[in-house]
């Protein structure tokens, strides 16, 4: 159930298995990520972006910036034109599937059984991957077209000049920059202190701080809406400003209710979710699988294929096939980048663990490039310099968190970074500021980076 | 002996363990790297991508790109000033020497005596960092100021509007192409078939390719040059054009020239220079080191810095300290970047390499950002996946060279990078797209990514 992400990834490992099976979708075909999620977001961050160039070509020695002009309706029916191209490749791999496709909404009765319409479908496995979508608490909803969320901001014709932006985690960080960078007026709020999903407080500090220079930042703002003839107000801590729209990200929800999982008779958390084993998908002692978005844990594309690659494995097989999880990776693609890999600064206990830590304000590369700001902290363990996790509000941050992750999911240590060259003049040698702070805290290791560490000093490597 | 990257790096080891040394500098203070290479060039190079976002803003629904002027006395204005600071920086590592620092050419006289001038310095070692300088054929220097080099190009107040590139090598493809992007009429040569360093023909094809469409490439050219009242007439294979400079950047010399090498009395080769040893950059059977540029090995930032270090620390020491060098990795700044890492394709036997590639002409992420073009080739060992080597002209190539130096230097496998989790959307899906291509020409490693590859097929992980 489910033609989505994790549904489509399922789909493919039990069409590897069996031909015994049907594919039931409700909503739009189309992943949340191709029709309203990763990709339009994207695009409309590479058109800002393009845009908020204008505000560096002076100082690049490039002269009428101030006469560009940001063409909103064209921004969003680029955004458009692209997305249809990427759904239109998702939809092809539905295509050929003839009778063992099902449109509409189904619902368990049972472990065994689903009703979808006037039918009953008897599957001895089943893998829900329904999805999520975009929480709009309730009194906000009588607020009609002047409340968007991603579900629907990427089918407006134009932007009026006022945005609020309700919930700066990724999804409304990402947005919230990406407009006020089109030239809009923007207002972003959080409930919290933080933003964009950082734990790190300092680097937390640097996204909120790069923020505010381009949007108004209203953090631990408990906002209440009202609406007017000419907007809507939005009033936070005695204060108030209205503006044309509202977007809301607030979190999303699994697409689970009215789904029927009480029949199943397994017990159920605070939220109506029953407990998912994460190395198969398998909701304990059912013949049910739960995957993607729908699970509500790590709701990411490549989380969510994973989940359906391997509920779909596990749904085609006799013994549980029990994997492992990828190496936690979140990216914002907020400008600087805003990422977190490996466990974060939350997760970590101080009494074990050094920091790393590097400023990109005089960092070379970023000065040339003007983005010298931003900040990336580095964690390892302090018994032998493992690299356990970063978050980072710096450039290039997509990159150097891949890279991160990489070297965190192989058990890499701070020296054996060390060991590998770094470019000049890039962004990485920022890394390299911050591998260095922490190997300056551990036991010295050898005379040169360049050395293997050993207890004889100096060693030559193979 | 020169008070260069290398230089520099060998007096920071050198200080920590005497007091009993001179530091001897004949030219300019300020290292290469600061004065006339990474980083002038790399400043030019963002002036003018920042000049080249012009060509996609009317894709992205901003209007307005043709107004913008680059006003090239203001581009090179800002140039100097970076290089003036980051040459402040450089300076000041040699601040607080006193008499230990001595301006002068030096020349050896045997292995332990050092002439300056009028002084004699008797040195129990002696290390050599006495950099390189652009070649420019004798003829080509009749023509006085109509030939620039990158020793000179930034000094220019102005550019005129036809500039020829004699050279495509790493510096000679950078400075073509920002040129061009700047609005110059651009004639780029070169005496092979290849650009930019890479061997790799199908990358190099990708590279010349896009070079193509923004400035015109002859390669194969054995070039002429000669003098006209108006400009510079570039002959090659019964052709000619037209320009108004010429910049060189056909390679660089080891400065060595009346340095008295051959009073060591060991060996030199036909191009004068005597055998250096990687690990320790010692001249065999010496009391000298020969380290950075000079010694015409890896004429790279990183690698000066490594050698000086390599040199002072053995310069100091009684017993050779035999250090390893680091993955190879070179990244060329154009657009997209270009970067080999590890063995490049013409070091590889065929018979035993396997080969991975992705196109980037339709990868989701760089067709967002306007920038779907480009390729990236992966070499692995074909027993058991050993990732040995890339080469690629592609987005964030400088980014995902650096990732896989670390794997490459790390000995993993391409089942090991396929087992780190890939963001989406994000080029480094394209780089997931090569490792595939090689994953499926190698023995099949279990159901999936997420389960180790072992003999007992799917096992859970750790």
């Amino acid at each position: 159930m489910g033609a989505g992400t994790a549904g489509l990834a399922a789909l493919r490992e039990v069409r590897d298995r069996t031909s015994d099976f049907v594919l039931i979708n409700g909503g739009p075909y189309g992943t949340t990520c191709a029709r309203v999620g990763c990709m339009p977001s994207k695009a409309l961050i590479a058109a800002a972006n393009a845009f908020h160039v204008r505000t560096k070509l002076d100082e690049f020695g490039i002269r009428g910036g101030d006469k560009l002009v940001a063409d909103i309706p064209a921004v969003l029916h680029r955004i458009r034109s692209l997305r249809d191209h990427f759904v239109a490749g998702v939809l092809r791999a539905t295509d050929d599937l003839g009778e063992r496709s099902i449109t509409g909404y189904a619902r368990l009765d049972g472990p065994g059984r689903l009703i979808v319409g006037e039918r009953v479908i008897r599957a001895r496995q089943i893998i829900l991957a329904l999805g999520s979508s975009p929480i709009v608490p309730k009194p906000w909803r009588a607020l009609g077209d002047r409340v968007l969320t991603s579900d629907t901001l990427f089918d407006e014709e134009d932007l009026p000049p006022r945005i609020g932006v309700i919930g700066l985690g990724p999804l409304g960080a990402e947005m919230a920059q990406a407009l006020a960078r089109l030239g809009l007026k923007v207002h972003g709020f959080d409930a919290t202190e933080q933003v964009a999903g950082i734990s790190d407080e300092k680097v937390s500090a640097a996204a909120r701080n790069s923020f505010a220079n381009e949007f108004a930042v209203h953090l631990g703002a408990q906002v209440e809406l009202a609406e007017l003839d000419d907007g809507v107000e939005i009033r936070w801590n005695d204060r108030s400003v209205i503006v044309d729209k509202i977007i809301v990200a607030v979190g999303r929800r699994p697409n689970l209710e009215g789904l029927g999982l009480e029949t199943l008779g397994v017990p159920v958390d605070e939220n109506g979710m029953p407990e998912v084993e994460p190395s198969t998908m398998r909701i304990t002692g059912t013949p049910v699988l739960l995957a993607g978005d729908a699970n509500g844990d790590r709701p990411l594309l490549h989380e969510g294929a994973d989940e359906g690659h391997i509920a779909g494995l596990n749904a085609t097989s006799n013994e549980p096939i029990r994997l492992s999880r990828r190496t936690p990776l979140n990216i914002v693609f907020c400008d600087p980048g805003i990422a977190s890999v490996g466990q974060s600064a939350e997760d970590l206990d101080p009494e074990t663990t050094l920091i790393g830590e590097a400023s990109f304000a005089s960092q070379g590369r970023a000065r040339i490039l003007q983005e010298n700001r931003g900040l990336l902290r580095l964690y390892a363990a302090r018994k032998e310099g493992r690299l356990l996790g970063a978050e980072m509000a710096a450039p290039a941050a997509e990159h150097i968190a891949h890279l991160l992750a990489l070297a965190i999911g192989q058990k890499l240590t701070v020296h054996d970074l060390l060991r590998m060259p770094f470019y000049h003049p890039t962004l990485e040698e920022g890394l390299r500021t911050a591998l260095r702070t922490i190997a300056r805290q551990l036991p010295p290791c050898g005379l040169s980076d360049l050395a293997r560490c050993g207890p004889l000093g100096v060693e030559a490597l193979d």
